[in-house]
């Protein structure tokens, strides 16, 4: 029962009029985590916060067991000379692209920039200058693939498939907010090495199933969309982002998964033998994920109220409430203790709130926080053989105590449900197809406005250049290709060109 | 199936003859680590390494939740100050120690020392030179206690009971050992604050009990020893050293805890509201363990064919080999796995091997990694009704399959009994008294040898001065006082002093 920061008693921001101070608010509020210690960037996670994040884990963990990745742990910190090495492969491929030519026509050249500029460095320890400056892993590409040509020699090693869950770490210079922008990252990275093209190919299907699987749990709608060429992960052949719709509109990516072919291995030396005895390079994937998971349940499920927890990773996923009255008879506490027993036995988490407090504050302190099913328990609900139920997405009923742990069950069920059908609705109301563009004696123009809280899609054909074009006219990003087409073709705003491929344009974070 | 470090197939360095050789040789042929990475004392959890610490770490977290501790997350980097405000505590209480008195009393001193000559600093970012170096954690007291003020407020958010399991650093200068002395060590640490110092030994007790369950279920026999003085954690007012007894006679460090008084709340101000509204300083404990407890069982567990696991965090309890026999009619593989899937219901940890390779490999691959019972599964065996089990520990039987899962815990809960038998009779023969010590115009002088392998007792009432001397004489470490005295009085080598107190002299790491 430790003090959170500062609990405004004259209430909450509103969400739905200013949702860029209503977020902020409401992570301290809740008590997910504290902003208050002394590195911008770098959020104490307090225990909510983290019983929450470890809930998600769990369920990525579940995943990662059906699908037979193996968990390993790798040093947080990585010699300079490993960046090089990478830097280098990211420098090479640019150059191919800018040429049109095979990478491998390349020599390796030395490129300042890739995450050097992005990284914390320690290049002391002690008292001492340290010979080889090594940084703090901001993604274990350069780490994992220095052993991958120690531990893969023959087909028969493949697929492997590992992954982690570590604290990673980028030196922003924008403006950090919990969760969604953060120094130090609570981050999960898959990795994988195959066979060859299509195997790794069939990866990526997999880790998109894998994503379909955990949103479903989270009640989160997405938006998977392979991203244009100059916003693919550096050393991938291409990249597919999963982004989240926040409420203001703005997307966030909150998982990628990143076909790398064989161009990590060519340069890290990952080869094994094959069925006939030749030596082949190792086709490689990755898939990460990261506490953003977490923001965008903040911000797509909370309400004026504070949060909601979607069912599957609430801390608590049913409050029981005891009412407090002095000298009564009935032992309210008794019954609230016993039906916590029985509730818990069935697999659900419990929480009895026992405190001798006004229940308005109880109620208040646990709709914050977004707990799913409150109990109130009085001497009339319990002379009547009920529970009192409320629902933290709305409407209140008894409950019948001699079936209450299925009752309950079915009540977070239509939680989930409530929760999926408004990430669903404010998924379909929010994509629009972006306004008429048209060329005159070389200046393009648009035929509408660009509304905020909305994102778009646009048949397209176009050039990089016409990209370029359309995101300084819009102020908006392409996310890229989604993966489903328009259902006929439709003429190129650019080109003219019929086609059926949908790009999708958003705001990002 | 990935391929592990050099399998040197002509065999295993012997444990009884040179343990040197085999820990390190042991830890990467089983599969714990890889050492390869580019960056020494810092390994690379492979997966059946980091499964067993995280049943290592499940142990602990139930017996925090048990206590009603709360999990935490704080960040990895402090900024220099902190360090400064920590460092100047240290200073003040040696001062007031060697000037025998009340630290109160002194001023604030800065002291360089402590822990600034073994962290990793970060004073760069990007091409940044940052304005506020920041190190990596070595431990968390400063970046913890520097919230708590924000957090305590009254009495009633006494006890506060936190902990969090986290990558620590520490600049090594010393040689590198896998888990026993490591650059980047996976650490858990318990951080409390109470209402006054008896709250806070009673805390001290609490973690005591923790230890004795954990210790209990890894098998460890384990020495408990209040700390000298001189060997007190910076900042504590006390220090009880947990430590296991390694085969070659080292002690090994594996848990500690350290009551602070008032000691660091004072420094770091942190307060609260006593009941007749006064402000009264907290009084603190911690309590930490890291990876060595593995180390721990990795030496004192395993024997000449490799690692033997505990039952309670064997990755795998059971490993099931069918008999693979071309041609064969009996399907021993179909067998194998309806067994596996008995056992894995009931709540085991089980593994098929399937593979098509000589019995011999399996055995020697699954005896290195120390799985606690294999069962073999032959066409005679499934025609009599049994598998047949081999017991880590030694003896193999038929197990009826008809009982199979209840049959399977209690050979299980045999080998935990063996472990425990082992290691006990290892501490039994272990300590020994300290050859007797006496004085001649003014010279010291020992009336016996020290041995190899063993560890020490002594009575002792002397001074700092005369332990110098012992230590000096002996090559040995003064672990401290014992938790149990002598049963009757005994002489003081040094002073002749009649005594029960019964401090441990050993070799440690």
């Amino acid at each position: 029962m430790s003090k959170g920061p500062a609990k405004a008693k004259r209430g909450i921001p509103s969400k739905v009029d200013n949702f860029n101070e209503w977020y902020p608010f409401i992570v301290e509020a809740s008590d997910l985590v504290d902003k208050r210690y002394p590195i911008k960037g770098m959020d104490v996670w307090r225990p909510y916060g983290w019983k929450t994040m470890k809930l998600i884990d769990s369920l990525t963990h579940h995943e990662m067991e059906r699908t037979e990745h193996e968990e390993v742990n790798f040093p947080l910190l990585i010699p300079e000379n490993l960046l090089d090495k990478e830097n280098s492969l990211v420098a090479k491929l640019k150059r191919a692209r800018e040429e049109g030519v095979d990478p491998d026509e390349l020599r390796d050249e030395e490129e300042e920039g890739g995450f050097k500029k992005e990284v914390y460095w320690v290049k002391h320890a002690g008292e001492n200058e340290l010979d080889m400056p090594m940084f703090l892993r901001p993604t274990s590409e350069t780490a994992m693939y220095t052993m991958f040509p120690l531990w893969i020699r023959s087909h028969k090693d493949l697929p492997m498939k590992i992954y982690q869950m570590v604290n990673t770490f980028r030196y922003e210079t924008k403006q950090t907010r919990s969760f969604i922008r953060v120094r130090e990252i609570h981050f999960f990275e898959a990795h994988t090495a195959h066979a060859d093209e299509d195997c790794a190919t069939r990866q990526i299907a997999e880790d998109l199933e894998i994503v379909d699987n955990l949103m479903h749990k989270l009640c989160l709608p997405i938006i998977k969309a392979k991203r244009p060429i100059w916003d693919t992960f550096p050393g991938a052949w291409y990249t597919i982002g999963i982004d989240a719709i926040m409420p203001n509109g703005r997307t966030l990516q909150v998982a990628s998964c990143h076909h790398y072919r064989d161009q990590w291995a060519k340069a890290f030396d990952i080869t094994y033998e094959n069925k006939e005895a030749k030596q082949e390079y190792c086709h490689q994937t990755t898939y990460g994920m990261s506490e953003r998971l977490l923001g965008a349940i903040v911000g797509m499920h909370g309400d004026e109220n504070g949060l909601i927890m979607p069912p599957d990773v609430a801390p608590f996923q049913v409050v029981i409430c005891p009412m407090i009255r002095k000298n009564s008879e009935v032992d309210t506490i008794g019954e609230a203790n016993k039906i916590a027993i029985l509730l818990r036995d069935s697999g659900l988490r419990v929480k009895v709130d026992s405190r001798d407090i006004h229940a308005g504050q109880k109620y208040y302190d646990w709709e914050i926080k977004g707990v799913p099913l409150r109990l109130d328990i009085g001497p009339r609900d319990i002379a009547q053989g009920t529970a009192f139920a409320a629902l933290r997405t709305g409407g209140k009923e008894p409950l019948a105590m001699d079936n209450i742990a299925e009752l309950c069950r079915e009540k977070l069920s239509e939680i989930s449900n409530e929760l999926r059908k408004r990430s669903a609705a404010h998924m379909d109301g929010v994509i629009n197809e972006l306004p008429q563009f048209s060329e005159e004696n070389g200046t393009w123009s648009m035929s509408g406005e660009i509304q905020d809280g909305k994102i778009y899609q646009i048949p397209f054909e176009g050039t990089d250049a016409h990209a370029e074009i359309i995101e300084k006219a819009t102020g908006l990003t392409f996310l890229g290709d989604a993966t489903d087409d328009y259902v006929t073709e439709v003429p190129c705003h650019m080109t003219g060109k019929m086609t059926k491929r949908r790009v999708i344009l958003a705001k990002t974070y």
